[in-house]
């Protein structure tokens, strides 16, 4: 095989998430994940450094993040960038929701990859209070407006990968920040 | 010795501090801390249930905030609630900020005591959740609520621990709430 193979990340992810299902995520090795995949153990790890991060994307998810908020017109209000930074990571998540969800099933079922799921959400939110400060956010504001809009993310997503739940990631985004602001003003839950 | 120490659980969390701030979290194992403590191992593990734990207190700031949160007057609004929960937290940490600074610098220098911090803090946001809940605060009011609560209560944290801060732990905390509200009505930060 040649260096270049074709959506090798998505093929890693799918054959990873298929065997952390199926066997569980400990009794899955990363030359197993490889060779589901029709790949090699060497290009596995040209993608993720771990048999954990396959499940989370490297940071596709925090640059889309921090592109869109860099990108706000400059004027903008801190929570306003929130609402188009998370907008932005919605179109990225459209077509994902059946991943999604037995992604997340996989993830509540190991400590190790819940931890690194709060490991990543922070990462989340650190990059985008420095985001914030570029564009003149001064501090506490700009990390606890991160430190929310990965809240509102946080709830949203779980929201958006319910069974019940059939609106796309975008609005249910939206839903929750309109939800966090009316709760700001001291609201009672809709 | 008796069954009874004098304030065992205060004594271990000194002596590891010391030991962890010395010779770092890896090289110090759970024998040197009974032992600078002057209890055994045993009386160790009836307080924490590992090396890690005993850095962050067992249940003592959840137990305070849920039960602070659950007390409030039936009819306060999520947000007010969140206030007299920090308040409640506050007290607690009132005469520990040099504790905190030492015990902030072991857990930045470690990854293992990062993970378990974010561990900690979303422990922390699903029992305000539920207390919330149960207070009648509908989802997903009451998550984000919780959620909205941890992020003040990090960043208040790292505020209050910060070598140029003064105040008191209970002021910060108001601060960083008022912030987050303006942040939520879309100011910019003060």
């Amino acid at each position: 095989m040649g260096r270049w193979e074709p959506n090798a990340r998505g093929r890693l992810a799918e054959a990873a998430l298929e065997l952390y299902s199926e066997r569980g995520f400990e009794q899955t090795t990363v030359a197993e994940i490889a060779k589901r995949a029709g790949l090699t153990e060497r290009t596995y790890f040209r993608h993720y450094a771990d048999k954990r991060e396959v499940l989370f994307g490297g940071t596709e998810l925090q640059d889309l993040l921090v592109e869109a908020a860099a990108g706000a017109p400059e004027s903008m209000a801190p929570v306003d960038v929130l609402a188009v930074g998370l907008d932005a990571i919605s179109g990225m998540f459209e077509d994902r929701r059946a991943y999604a969800r037995r992604r997340q099933a996989v993830i509540i079922a190991n400590a190790e990859l819940r931890e690194r799921e709060l490991i990543k959400l922070a990462s989340l939110s650190a990059a985008l209070a420095g985001t914030l400060r570029r564009r003149g956010v001064p501090e506490p504001a700009a990390s606890l407006t991160a430190e929310a809009g990965v809240a509102v993310f946080k709830v949203g997503f779980e929201r958006w990968i319910a069974e019940s739940e059939e609106r796309g990631m975008a609005p249910v985004m939206r839903e929750l920040l309109d939800e966090l602001k009316s709760v700001a003003r001291g609201g009672h839950g809709a």
